[in-house]
């Protein structure tokens, strides 16, 4: 294709060297169905010649077929990105929200530093991921919106000499707008790296829900069991049931950030304009997509299916004095200044606990 | 304070390593404004009495006062982090602007893999940054929004339980809603890392801004000068005149990229409710926000300052053959197929770089 | 001092965009023996005159001596990273092998994937983070080995033009060699990246067992109390007792992974020869530097001080089923094919946990 | 397998979730010598009957030649990833020194700030790599001694019950060493992200080098032609001959500190003993090496086949003034103090500039 200019072959250890095709193919279906919308502008234009055109058109359709059926390989997983983490986020909230559903009245320690502090409902502490993830969903809506300008028509840096309706070829592909500078559409991968962030983001997020579930399904603190169906076990130790599921999921936020962390070095410095450099765009935003993809999946699993504890729970009221803070607000209450509430409050604890009992069974004389 | 509980005295070495001092008192005036704030809602319930509320709230005050007069040591440069990256990056906006409309008609070759590769007009190229710059803005307003959350009343996790007015706090503070899950407002640190990763894209796209500029400033390319006030020299070489500015604010985009990447690592994994861990969000914060200040400060100055060499740009479309697809849309347009076309185009290249001279200089016969 | 090449004066606010004085002021006594050893060179070389040079170097030694009398302001604890950072290292495996001595025969459950595995003694435990560090000191001596090299002589990028010294003054300076290349020198900062990446190993090392000591203080695991001496308490939860301490060494591992990789992002691309970029080199390692010396100082305190529990390790040998493998092991030896030892000895399991009792409280018969 | 346990079937959902074969795959061979090793040392301990264990070392044997004929997937390019990266640092070495013997004599501009700075041989800056790559190979053999380490015998946690001979399995492998302490040898992966740390400073040293050629190549600088073979043409752009290959190599630095951050990240504050997070340092330590096989292999092929322009290199000493240096160097030897002959060769430079001129060229008087 390059032949005009260039005199000598390739050599044949470069082309292993460039490829993406590994990270290509998962694309296919869009690279064929922008190809279409492009078709469609040049023969709208009068520049492809009406029969070569629909030729083409049949061609890329037939591919477009093929994709589809599976007949030609295109990884269904990363298909429309976007909607698949909205929908999985959304998933994974509606299945919070029916387990939240079921917990009236179910208290256990919130903890902070993980020490136990004050007593909270469950139905509390789940509704903190269903609001962080909302965020995250909010996130993502805003980085669509961003995303959603078609590039096409900007031609390797300069645009197009040809008359093509790029309005009609946005409009094609379902874009909400066309791209107003063709030298930033062509360079520029902000959108990837905003993209990239807001997953990472969810990662986090999942990675402190996966901590807290592993916490909670040791022997040790024991709220919740889960079932067979989704641990694993030991080829050595015949007894162990493994949260792998969770591990890996609080693992992801790892991969995802660093995807996040190689995208940004190597977009950091490269010149303006198109660089073979920013080829690397796609694998890193598919490694954070899977992963999120993953954990999101695991998530969903996990807290669809866990086993709660309510005896656990409950009896973790006792130890640890979570009534300490109350205890002290309700001196206050009565006139005592805070400072001197909270001391006594303090000793109350102290005497408590050198005298084996909960801080409600103390001789009230104390 | 937590004597009560506690038999022993702290270690003294325990104190400096738990120390955030040096970047919480960046935020002595907003610590200050929150305080002021829970304690007119204290006052308001009922809780606070009125002549000591009176009392800590003048002391409150005049603190407010001494930093605002910058007696107490308060660092104004991150007053309002937002606010202030904000108009940095309007500023450099519109100083690029300016200098856009001074540009009319000056052509230069627009490079993709720092190769010549078609003529663009300067203002094109100018104006792809205000583009990614505006929609920076566009991230760091949709962040703002989703920050804009007062979370007083949260307590440690589990809420309070003094009847205060949330609403009055916020509106107080001139925050535009509440938080609504306790646990969510006191454990999670999303709002940073997202406005971290905001202001990381900012730099990443001004490291690649300053990498052009840096590359134009040479004397091989010679497209702008750089003036002797926002130069820097050697103190070796007499002739170096070397443009640090630009060299640093390149370097800021990594310096974010580390505060995102460790900002996330710290957040990874950490069980929720407050952990000790968070305190280290606003170190990472602080040094991108402070890169991002940097580098829009840099590049404002830089862009504002710089001297565009008309010639040596218009001297530059000469030599790589920069109309060589023009040449073969041509020849499309003539009916030849593109392929055709292309490899055309490209012999015809490879003859006037034999012949030593522009495709346009070339005999109509070849 | 620029001032034959320049004609305009510097722009006034360029200087504290360009600044790294907070940075550099740590260097200030290396930098002042640097010039020191450079000055004698020079003075031998018959370069710098007699008169001149002895001024000058008396002006230097009197800075130098009031750098380290405090007067000049020069933070100590970066005096010497290296060292600093070997003998923290050294100080932690002391502490660490000190209570590993009073552990003799104290077993509790090992742990993988946070669920109880087998029996092992304390001192099995503790003893892998000796190795751990172990490791990482010897790391630390290899990079100081490819550290200790004097660049001194390279100049700007090309060497010097007079007959300087070089081994006299890297033996002044007390370096082993002297670099071979002075492009190499001046513009490569992979010493740098290696001592932070070492560091940041460390900085991994300490998260998790920072990690493990927050379970193990927990009230569920209960297997260690934290003295108050090392705790800090809650200003709202009268009752707490938080082991902030090791939460912050938990979270440096990420201020280091920060720093390593904003150091990369720094360097990355960056055209060789000395940029300006190169300046965030320092503060890249000093955040990881500060971060170790933190870390280690805080690990150092929190393992000679903290008090183990006997009974509640012992006590969690019961409960988990630990000895599961070495039911199915002794199977082994009796001739059963492993799969159905460990099928067996799984199933002795299930009968144990439905019977609510320990294995070898299971009748023989089972 | 770990039905005994179990009473549910796991979820099928789960499997996928879960798998590392596409990572794992590329250790096969490793895997079945490792099982080959154990098999011996169980056999030997009696533990393993005869006969079953000659019929499975007989499967295993005969599994290993598929896995070396091909037959079975193995990824050759991971074999020995110390000895391959090893080996590519010395071929390129080898490239780069036979390159530099054809330069006696060629000199060009060297840079710092990317302007023209004092003259240099070719041969300096190109033996800068030479020594840098060094230091590289050097960091590699570090890491390799502390790798060289056979867990072999660790068990889960809890070592074996069985007296296996752990020497005899290492010297089966090729270990130099035995691990000493099985938590650490089956929890820790500090050699993964050292391997991990000297393979991504290798490919922060190769984007320097790729980002020099890309600048050398460039019509602007000129000081190399990159010959066909090794260019990549524009499906646009007839005129178009790019350096891909030295653009992605620049950009592999980033996929590699990407990979490092990752890692790092998701071994921070996972509690010790293995944990399944651990399973994703395969997936990274594989991305770093195949981006740095990759980069080796392709600035092999670049420094091997770039053709030296050296009249463009000796032209480019004209203008830039590269001799102030050596001019206030002289005066220097004169007698002139240097911050004096610094500001005269500076203005030396400024007369020579406006009157367009070498600084040669100036008259004698001036």
């Amino acid at each position: 294709m390059w032949g005009g200019r260039f005199a000598d072959e390739p050599d044949p250890r470069i082309a292993p060297l460039l490829t993406s095709l590994p990270v290509d193919r998962h694309l296919l279906r869009w690279d064929l169905l922008g190809s279409l919308a492009h078709l469609t502008a040049l023969a709208d234009a009068g520049i492809a010649p009406v029969v070569e055109a629909s030729a083409i058109g049949r061609a890329l359709r037939e591919m477009l077929a093929a994709a589809d059926a599976g007949t030609l390989v295109a990884d269904g997983e990363f298909e429309d990105v976007h909607s698949f983490i909205e929908a999985a986020l959304a998933a994974l909230q509606d299945v919070a929200l029916g387990r939240i559903a079921e917990t009236e009245g179910v208290v256990l320690p919130g903890y902070t530093h993980l020490q136990r502090a004050q007593p909270v409902l469950l139905a509390h502490v789940w509704l903190a991921y269903v609001w962080m993830l909302g965020r995250d969903a909010g996130r993502l809506r805003d980085a669509y919106r961003r995303v959603d300008v078609s590039p096409l028509g900007s031609g390797a840096i300069a645009g197009s000499s040809f008359p093509i309706d790029r309005a009609r070829e946005a409009s094609l592909l379902g874009f909400a707008q066309i791209s107003e500078n063709s030298i930033d559409a062509t360079g520029d991968r902000d959108f990837v790296f905003e993209t990239t962030a807001v997953v990472t983001g969810v990662l986090l997020h999942l990675s402190r829900w996966a901590e807290e579930l592993i916490l909670w399904a040791t022997y040790e603190f024991g709220f919740i069991n889960l079932p067979d169906a989704i641990l694993t076990g030991s080829s050595l130790m015949p007894q162990k049931r493994n949260p792998d599921l969770l591990e890996l999921t609080r693992a992801q936020a790892g991969v995802g950030l660093g995807a996040l962390a190689g995208l940004g070095a190597v977009l950091k410095g490269v010149p303006p304009g198109y660089n073979r450099d920013l080829q690397e765009d796609k694998a890193a935003a598919m490694t954070a997509f899977g992963a999120a993809g993953m954990a999101l999946q695991a998530m969903t699993l996990a807290v669809g299916r866990l086993i709660v504890n309510r005896e656990r729970m409950v009896a973790a009221l006792r130890g640890g004095f979570l009534t300490a803070t109350e205890v002290a607000d309700y001196l206050v209450r009565r006139g005592v200044p805070f400072r001197e509430a909270h001391h006594l409050a303090g000793r109350a604890v102290r005497d408590a606990e050198a005298a084996g009992c909960e801080l409600w069974e103390l001789p009230l004389e104390a």
